[in-house]
């Protein structure tokens, strides 16, 4: 493939805009795009569908992950060589691979649009961006139908995000919601039983719940936990019964807990 | 109480000691401490026992956060009042309690000194210091009966890492151990069943695997895994079972699936 073009400068406008993309979630939504780093992230990006409006290579780089350019290439609109000066701008991480892409993003879809059965989680008002892209990684993992982003999640197409969740956010479905206790209660109305991650003792230990097809598990902020609201509107409230003297677990090692227990228990996991 | 001293300037010896401690392992190790942020963490460190050489407050965080102070007061051997500009100094998040302390480090346990059955868990060669205090918060609320970090991994008694930890640094027992391959012969020695989490299709599903009292999981690096002679060392190689496209998950995740399956199905988790 021979590149539109070479990109040797760091105030050249494109890629003063990846960097834009990369840093500000305020940029990527008046934009519709975002920047994703690595080979394999980028290549999941094309093979999943978006539009990739742009990559962006060193030349070592088009050496080393050919078979992943290979991936790319054919579904992007423009393909620069960059020289790497470039690639360390920008690059989020302390050794770039020399592989970027710019692409679309996909279309938000409202959490009124869940209308399979599955199990779906609920995350409110997630602030650490490592913890959300783990907790996406694992969703898709353990083979979760989609994942709710409540209230005023971060935001998964970040930086920290993509790198965490290793392209999840590329293929596991993902619904946006203002109002997790709204959100709770219409699932509630189409038969979903909706179950509160708390860590209190008296809510129900997870190894105790038998549940149907169709759940809701809702988890919530790394430092509050659930609103009230949304845990009252919820049929139940569950929780990880714990040993030590800790009171709670991380939000993304709670979640993975969680999810594990409700598919493990449908017999999918074996 | 009434403080030693009050600590005005940002260019103070005591201060500049508190503010390597938070960021050197290699002066960690040179002074035998480390420097705890926020008013529960310092509470943890002087209820574990450890020797407290300093406590820090600002006049605010006196009154604020008097209950914890009340229970580490008595076990420090210096009592520092500071202006708010040093606790900025000093903290390492954006909105510091203005709660510090410095304390002694625990003696240094060799994995060789594990006697007793149990279930420990052994990270090789853990880089991200949020994950290994993930890990650790996790091992604890499960009622682990003890972590090994073998290998080079990160400090458990840096900032993130204490951040991120909770205070189970402070009540759950950990050992140190060069080489992890040999701490698992000498554990097999010991009649432990060990197993290597590994992210292959060919691995024991952790479903299907029964646990004997006397356990070690092997649990590897962020990147890379387990190392080859820790796998080849083990009896057994064990996988998380996963149906998305993802082809492992995050260290801190996986580690805390597996710990749950392995303390579930003890029983002790009702």
């Amino acid at each position: 493939m021979i590149p539109c073009q070479v990109i040797t400068s760091r105030k050249n406008e494109i890629i003063k805009t990846a960097a834009r993309l990369r840093d500000s979630a305020s940029f990527r939504r008046e934009q519709n795009a975002f920047l994703a780093e690595g080979a394999r992230l980028c290549a999941d990006a094309a093979d999943s569908g978006l539009l990739i409006r742009a990559v962006f290579y060193t030349e070592r780089a088009g050496e080393k992950y050919a078979s992943y350019l290979d991936r790319i290439f054919p579904k992007a609109e423009q393909v620069n060589q960059i020289a790497d000066s470039v690639a360390e701008l920008l690059g989020d991480t302390r050794q770039p691979q020399g592989v970027f892409c710019t692409a679309e993003l996909p279309k938000r879809a409202a959490a009124s649009g869940i209308e399979k059965n599955g199990c779906y989680l609920a995350l409110e008002e997630i602030q650490d961006p490592s913890n959300l892209g783990a907790v996406l990684r694992t969703a898709e993992a353990l083979g979760v139908s989609g994942v709710v982003l409540a209230g005023s999640c971060c935001d998964p197409y970040g930086a920290k995000a993509l790198r965490a969740g290793m392209g999840a956010v590329f293929r596991l479905p993902l619904y946006y919601e203002e109002n997790l206790a709204l959100c709770v209660r219409r699932l509630r109305g189409q038969n979903f039983f909706t179950a509160a991650a708390v860590p209190t003792e008296d809510a129900l230990p997870i190894t105790g719940v038998s549940f149907p097809p169709a759940v809701l598990l809702a988890v919530g902020n790394e430092g509050a936990g659930l609103s009230r609201q949304a845990v009252a509107a919820c049929d139940a409230r569950v929780t990880i019964p714990m040993l030590g003297r800790a009171e709670s677990l991380n939000a993304a090692s709670s979640a993975a807990i969680l999810m594990w227990e409700i598919m493990r228990t449908r017999g999918r996991l074996e």
